[in-house]
């Protein structure tokens, strides 16, 4: 059965994919990021990790054909269609903390930690559960130095992004609230699951 | 008080460090890594962050002037002193599965991911509380398309990077068993304590 989301601006939604399930994100818009976190429906304390994807991935860059691995290192999900090929796992989900030290913005922003951790409450998780998000259709640029600066995304509208679960996981998806990673205006996000 | 401390190969310890203190990290031999992780000694919650270290840092690369952040978006260390400069945040710690997924090795391999949570048990953490740890002396290449490779350590006998502690500390450190990233043979960490 396929079913069709929508992630309003700067907020998230956390769901169930079984083992088999397919997940596309979509940028329906342009120029807009979507921060994701994984852990494995039956043993939150697996979860999605950067180091063991850009370690067994050998990339730090992540496209189709590669997967997401898991702290135990077993493959969460399979990446099989991109059609705009730009996603990383280098930078945290923006957060309070983020706008204050990086931009000196003081009092409320949402951000993606807040949007992250809000939807996945229910489910029995908090905020320190939170791994470093895999950041799709993100722009960090990194110089030979490894300096890294954060571009407009160069996702067009209609760019995708599809998941094949290797697991049962909990996902949970933001539509991504930081200014500068999102070429200066927020958007939604839509997701299609088939079970 | 100053203390001398020796890491035999392929080995690790865990040791607290209070706000102030300076912990100096030796190469003694030349070409052997060190992986890092720190808590927060009064709540095991707060950790080392990759994301956050890069995001706040803006560094995939990380050397003396700059700070490692918690999930919480907090300085736990500053590096002071970094005589050899190469140490990143991007791949895991080496695992009994990586030596089985890279390696094709099959067996018993001791690794730096069992030396951190060995170490780290009689403080009250387990496996799954490990973070992608600081790779002290680890000299991972980047190409432009974010392809990532192994290399020997740059680190010659006797280098050292030095941290001042932001906050009181549980530190884990180990003398890394990975063949590929230290140049083929194990050696010896040092580290001095200067609290």
């Amino acid at each position: 059965m396929k079913t069709k989301h929508v992630i309003d601006t700067q907020s998230g939604k956390a769901f169930e994919l079984k083992k088999g399930d397919t997940l596309t994100v979509i940028d329906p818009l342009g120029q807009q990021v979507s921060d994701m976190v994984l852990f494995n429906r039956k043993d939150f304390n697996e979860k999605l990790s950067s180091g063991k994807s850009l370690d067994f991935e050998e990339s730090i860059l992540l496209t189709k054909g590669n997967h997401l691995w898991s702290n135990r290192s077993n493959q969460m999900v399979k990446i099989i269609e991109d059609t705009n090929g730009r996603n990383d796992f280098l930078l945290a989900p923006c957060s309070k903390e983020t706008f204050k030290i990086m931009y000196n913005y003081e009092g409320y922003h949402p951000s993606c930690l807040e949007n992250l951790y809000t939807n996945l409450e229910p489910f029995g998780l908090s905020i320190d559960d939170i791994p470093t998000a895999f950041n799709i259709f993100m722009n960090v640029q990194f110089d030979k130095d490894g300096k890294l600066s954060v571009l407009p995304p160069t996702s067009k509208p209609g760019d995708s992004i599809k998941f094949l679960a290797q697991m049962d996981l909990l996902v949970c998806l933001t539509a991504c609230s930081a200014e500068d990673s999102n070429g200066g205006s927020f958007k939604p996000i839509h997701f299609i699951i088939n079970a």
